[in-house]
């Protein structure tokens, strides 16, 4: 299919729904809702790269479509403050100026955002759950959700030609640590009035059952503290403040002190606190100086580094590179997150070290210290039953997440040929008469690597890949201009492929061979530059094909003078 | 501390024993027995690269201990034929001459293995469970043990000090698909006896509980042949032939054919057909070639890939791009094995493309077709009480699975003094005194890239993972011998930097910056090209990353002429 950045109008109206991301990775979540000349966009994250994208810091969405339709966009609706649904935002607001609108926290974490990429023009609109915001045809509801960040919400979208649910991220939490459930009854609202579609995340759609409360991370955590008489470090994610409230909570009921550690921990930390959206006696958050004053029974330290990233503090306590944080035998070291896929082993080695300087750890496969942020199997159907939309598209996932989110929604009586899996791009047309998926709209990843939002190119990515796995040959010959005879060279410099002091006897080798190579070329190639290149490309590849079974990048380089 | 490949022999005789590898990674597992002059090697295993090894294609322990001593060597003896116990043979093989001792299966594979590297010369001697083979002053008896290759054992190492229980891998499974149980008989004489020292099986000792029998496959198995009536993929490790039995074991009942795809699972499948170790109906195997003509409900096509290895069979046929399967929907794909940490998202990656193509997929999180091969908690604590050793050692771990295993042992009542947790390269002392941790000899990794055995250096791989960030700049310039006058450049060429092609005002900006900084220099400088490049090399990095916050290599070169 080919894809096109302006879609034609039918005749009578038509809603057009285009996930530029979110729904081929967990991870750069971003919908936009089109009727006619209006546009609103749904959250604008980031995805972390995964081992393959070498180099790449972040990857964001592709927003041409966005720009190529820049004076139809009515605003930004963002459902909380997750980076993977607020974090291409900076990329995206310096390009494009609309109101963006959100919840208190969400907004305050985007704050600090935009402040770090110097951005301070933005117009952020503070909602809060039950409040509609017009944004041309379409009228935006906020509705309370539960999830792994307070203040998130779903969204209901008033329609010419109907009403849209979209979930947002969610799990159905019956004891939420702040008391404030999901607004079941503004659902059941909408699905009593008929909603026309529904978009609903489907990360744990592979899971069954329900997801387990947050309030059940209290229990394990008040079980480590009643056994445990040492320091206490637990690492979870700075945006998880109900995580870090239990911590507080379960520390001021423990009669310790609480010590904040990491960038973001203690931003997001401060921030929460002064929203009210994180509460504490006076006293109880202390600074790391008066660590040292403290017995080891008066501590918690709260930090981030739950994922094992090299620059994080629990991973400089690990490998005893922490200023202030030694760790000693008593410690405690609790892992209260998620595994994400691909940080296995760097939370492996963090465990390894933690445990060879004495720290007792509790991780997800030892202990019961994490519970997930997203619905399983039945709160999905559930939420299917209480919106009982027309149509349905499931969001937030791989193909086979949205698969088995497709599955339920079989099973809950809507029919096939209403439930759509997209691809990020797609354009799902639904109009009076039906729904189906048309046209393709430009979509797709950008990386950024550094401080250039143009991304770095796929060329540039397959070179990385090929410099990582085998290193770089270059072959360096002087020609004169006039006589084209080889006046240097050919000197072998080499990185990433064989260490040269080791090895002076392949790096002889490989100069031998190209000296008879060019020495074997005949006057009229000679005087072709890139001839005795490619020459000397092939005869080296295949020599170090055959005799080592290697194939690093080779650089031919002619310097004529 | 500093290493050393010669150990002192204290009065009255000492058994040294030194793991060289697989007590601080799960693989590289190799551990030296050694009593005076008598060395005896148990196995030689290799590892897979983890993703900051980049190039990388296999790890294998550092042999120098064995090289040094290996006029002392009487023999190499082998627990089964995994990978990570017989990978790095070959390699061991090159450099010393000694009979290797195995069972039929092991053997069998080691000497396809030995084929691939064209060597035929080597003894390799079958024994059966309860053989004792005589090697210097050790007489080692080989126990039955149950793992997830057949033909595994422990070993019963009888040294002039005591005996020791090596366990080799193993779980306790009640009802192997063999019928041929762990020799408990043997485990508990060695313990009535009295046994000076067990080393253990750490993989597993994280969990809890016991690890359910290989025969629970089978029921899974047997409830998704029941429900399917298109074809069925099954993925596994080729080395599972009780897997494989199962599989086929089901299909016959099923009245399905049974097609084997990929090298190593024809391979292994054939040899363990030959040795008897897998049985099946006269006409059960067909070749793939018949499968156009056979219905859907009379295929089960077995194959390697489970890893989503990226040239695997399951991988060509999730893409498209196998010759003979194509996937279509009503095809059921089984992923029976271990999801190992670190291949997440290359299996995520398989299954999503599989379902896009229409198949159902089974894989652990959502179905019970898999159990691990190792003993959980409750069968690593009865295999203490079986063997009842005065000293522990936990093997085959990461620093974690190793100290879990550790507090086993604790708890089972081993004293403190007598429980080491070695590293590689430890040197365990055991006298008729007692037992302490001393010396440490050469150990460590080897990274095999390609054809080279010598492995690849540290330096190599560092350079590697710096062009894999952020590419390389290469700067040229000429010089002119004589007057020390640049004569041509500078150019720049860059790899996994920017597309040059669509990045030239960035080149073009580099040239500038180098051209401006060479001109500064002043005569005397010039005159020493290291200095020259020093400074170009310094300029460039601060302009690159102030701008681009990015670190590519950078490497001038200055060409005199």
């Amino acid at each position: 299919m080919n894809t096109t950045d302006t879609i034609d109008q039918p005749n009578g109206g038509a809603l057009h729904v285009i996930p530029l991301g979110g729904v081929e990775e967990i991870g750069l979540n971003m919908t936009v809702f089109q009727y006619e000349d209006d546009i609103i966009i749904v959250d604008a994250g980031l995805m972390f790269p995964d081992e393959e994208m070498l180099g790449v810091d972040i990857v964001i969405p592709d927003f041409t479509y966005i720009l190529e339709n820049r004076e139809k966009i009515r605003g930004i609706v963002l459902t909380h403050g997750h980076e993977d649904h607020v974090g291409a935002l900076p990329y995206l607001l310096k390009e494009i100026d609309v109101p963006v609108f959100g919840t208190p926290l969400t907004l305050a974490l985007v704050k600090e955002k935009l402040k770090e990429f110097e951005m301070t023009e933005t117009t952020l609109i503070s909602v809060k759950p039950r409040d509609i915001v017009t944004l041309g045809v379409f009228r935006v509801e906020f509705l309370r959700v539960t999830h792994s960040i307070v203040d998130g919400v779903g969204l209901g979208i008033q329609t010419p030609l109907g009403n849209i649910i979209h979930t947002g991220d969610f799990k159905i939490d019956p004891t939420p640590v702040d008391g404030e459930l999901m607004d079941f009854h503004k659902f059941t609202e909408y699905g009593e009035k008929g909603t026309l579609l529904m978009m609903s995340d489907s990360t744990n759609a592979e899971k069954g059952g329900f997801t387990f409360s947050e309030k059940e991370v209290r229990r394990a955590f008040e079980d480590i503290f009643a056994k445990t008489h040492g320091r206490i470090i637990i690492a979870t994610f700075a945006s998880n403040i109900h995580r870090v409230q239990q911590a507080i909570d379960v520390a001021v009921q423990n009669n310790r002190k609480v010590i904040m550690c990491g960038r973001s921990m203690v931003s997001n930390a401060a921030i929460a606190l002064e929203l009210g959206y994180l509460k504490m006696p006076q006293g109880t958050w202390v600074k790391i100086e008066q660590l040292k004053d403290l017995r080891d029974d008066e501590v918690v330290i709260i930090t981030t580094g739950s994922q094992g990233e090299p620059m994080s503090v629990l991973s400089r306590i690990a490998i005893d590179e922490h200023k202030q944080i030694k760790i000693k035998e008593g410690d405690t070291v609790i892992l209260s997150a998620k595994v994400i896929p691909g940080n296995e082993r760097s939370i492996g080695r963090i465990i390894n070290h933690l445990m060879r300087r004495g720290a007792d750890v509790k991780y997800e496969q030892v202990s019961d210290i994490h519970v997930s942020g997203h619905a399983s199997k039945e709160e999905l159907k559930l939420m299917m039953n209480l919106v009982k939309p027309k149509y349905f598209v499931p969001i937030h996932g791989e193909y086979r997440h949205l698969k088995y989110h497709y599955r339920l929604a079989e099973k809950s009586g809507i029919p096939k040929e209403n439930l759509f899996i997209l691809e990020n791009g797609s354009v799902l047309e639904i109009t009076d008469t039906g729904a189906c998926v048309r046209d393709k709209v430009t979509a797709g990843r950008v990386f950024i690597d550094g401080r250039d939002s143009a991304g770095v190119e796929d060329i540039v990515l397959r070179d990385r890949r090929r410099l990582a796995h085998d290193g770089i040959v270059i072959i360096l010959v002087g020609i004169e201009k006039s006589t084209k005879k080889m006046i240097s060279g050919p000197e072998i410099i080499s990185r990433g492929f064989v260490f040269e002091d080791a090895s002076q006897d392949i790096i002889n080798e490989v100069r031998n061979l190209m000296s008879a190579a060019l020495e074997n070329l005949d006057d009229s190639v000679i005087a072709d530059v890139s001839l005795v290149q490619s020459k000397m490309r092939s005869t080296l590849k295949k020599y170090l094909r055959n005799t080592m079974e290697r194939s690093p990048m080779i650089m031919p380089i002619i310097m004529e003078v």
